[in-house]
């Protein structure tokens, strides 16, 4: 199993349309093959940083996400409205 | 729903008596009322970094968990191992 965490502070006057394009990307996402959970968390303190939390049954499956037309449509427009950005890939220890 | 992240970059040397503690951590927290998961993971590209990503019931829980007895002696300790941490507690948007 994978774990991503793809963390990101949203510029505040693009809030409304960066939730509006993850839904979109969320609910592709959660139809794909080998995707196990694909969450959008706000952070309790700090309402610009969203981050999305998500589990895959293995490598392949991710790479074949990065590869999707969604993710290659609309990954890139998330991009444009953030201040910065920070992606982990993770393998479960314990 | 509060979903916890909690990366921290750990000392090279200290990598084995990290995860040693971390393990006791974990035991003892997966035991506790309001604790949903509570996962230690290892990012794939870079070994020194570790994350536990935790599912609470709720704030109430989670503030209990801080006051408990395993993590107010445990967690001083993994700080130490530590060279940087980042620490974001979150709420689902979707």
């Amino acid at each position: 199993m994978i774990q991503v965490v793809a963390k990101a502070t949203v510029k505040e006057e693009m809030k409304e349309s960066y939730l509006e394009k993850a839904f979109e990307l969320i609910e592709s996402t959660r139809n794909e093959e080998g995707c196990l959970s694909y969450e959008l968390f706000q952070d309790i303190k700090d309402p610009g940083i969203f981050t999305f939390i998500e589990k895959w049954e293995d490598m392949d499956h991710l790479e074949r996400h990065f590869n999707t037309e969604h993710f290659r449509r609309i990954v890139p427009l998330l991009k444009d409205m953030r201040l910065s950005s920070d992606l982990n890939i993770y393998s479960l220890v314990k």
